[in-house]
């Protein structure tokens, strides 16, 4: 268990349109499922507000606690567009121009096209390297352990493709999942009991409703396979004292 | 502007498995909506796993940040919920169990088929009151301003109309939006204009792509209805100045 590698991130979501419930967030769920496969656990999400000094607390807090934080939403070229100019401020550090930004909006727009709006996106604090944009082209960036990318799902999406030779994770969570239809309180002391037989091993009971049909899902996570895989025995031979039935599920994550 | 009254709440979204990208998360958006109707602002939502400490310390610090304090997840029979004990830990008071709690479930389930797993969910913390649960009985809980709302969308939905006289907003948040179907930064500098003439309203630019055209929606908040009219009707008169065309659109918050 000592060799096991855990990288860790953290994801803050910036946009008052999130929390006022105008949109809903599609970001979490895809940056939680490619991080899992780059071998990186998520392990904090925050949404706040376009507040500068929120923006700026939250940053400096989170990124000492994780290996990995990635910010979305706020990188636009409007007046409400601010989480470039507040992550340099977190990291104290000059807000600068990108001549490499620049450069790539010429090529898009044309040089007669790029209004002082747009020329906002090119700004970004002095130390970063530039994320790939190849559905809008204005970029995201990294400073430091901190990726800031866009808001908008099809953009973020495209800009974790330039991501994926930059972050480094550790063991895989791997997952396995099984599910009854009957209430999770049956199986509650069957669940504690192979939840102690392996401390390597991470066991949810997660409650459903569907079909008019109550249910769980039992889904067992580790870094270690073969931990896992016992587990996942020991839980199936446990429900098959009871006369239940168990069906095997996705390895859903 | 020194009449609005305004009135705060901050979510915890409990569970490994938003976390790891199995579940989508489904709540956040309904009580966002549901707390605008009450007339209280969301001002800052975090994801959390089920670990003992980060529930205590994430609840400590929200609840004295914000007016009210919502938590989803984690209440039900199994060994992985472990909300309410951390919620009691939190407040510093003993975990105990509520006879009102159990009287509900001995009617529900009958007296001979409440199992240990089930007792679970009648312990609360010293001194809160149960939340009604109409869809599945096991209740939830009001500690101080914390609300500990069930983690299964249809039950944590069902929990926030016993809410309803027991939360107190202030001036809500009334929000207008238009459309436009043009890059976002053609009008940068009409939306600062709005926004700096009115202080008490606050404007934000989300940009879209739809029908494979890009755009972007204006969207106008504000707790004073007269300055949001006189907002949004600056605003079309300098769209209107640029001869662009713009479309009203739902009050969308």
């Amino acid at each position: 268990m000592s060799q096991v590698k855990t990288v860790t991130a953290a994801m803050i979501i910036i946009g008052d349109e999130i929390l006022s419930g105008r949109t809903k967030d599609a970001n979490l769920n895809h940056l939680a499922l490619w991080l899992n496969r780059m071998g990186v656990q998520l392990l904090e999400v925050r949404v706040i507000p376009d507040v500068a000094q929120v923006i700026q607390n939250t940053v400096n807090e989170l990124r000492g606690g994780f290996d990995y934080v990635f910010t979305t939403g706020g990188i636009g070229p409007t007046h409400d567009d601010i989480t470039a100019e507040n992550v340099a401020a977190a990291f104290d550090v000059p807000f600068v121009q990108s001549e490499e930004a620049v450069r790539l909006l010429h090529q898009h727009y044309g040089t007669d096209n790029i209004s002082e709006a747009r020329l906002r996106m090119t700004m970004i604090p002095e130390g970063a390297t530039l994320i790939k944009n190849p559905v809008s082209t204005a970029p995201g960036f990294q400073m430091g352990n901190v990726f800031v990318l866009a808001g908008i799902p099809v953009v973020m999406q495209s800009m974790l493709l330039d991501l994926e030779h930059r972050i480094f994770g550790g063991d895989k969570m791997v997952s396995k999942a099984i599910h009854v239809f009957e209430g999770e309180s049956t199986f509650a002391t069957i669940l504690r009991e192979v939840e102690a037989a392996y401390p390597d091993v991470a066991l949810g009971s997660y409650p459903f409703y569907r079909h008019k049909r109550f249910g769980a899902s039992f889904v067992l996570r580790s870094q270690v396979e073969k931990s896992l895989d016992q587990a996942l025995e020991m839980l199936k031979g446990k429900i098959a004292e009871t006369g239940k039935e168990c069906f095997d599920g996705e390895a859903e994550l």
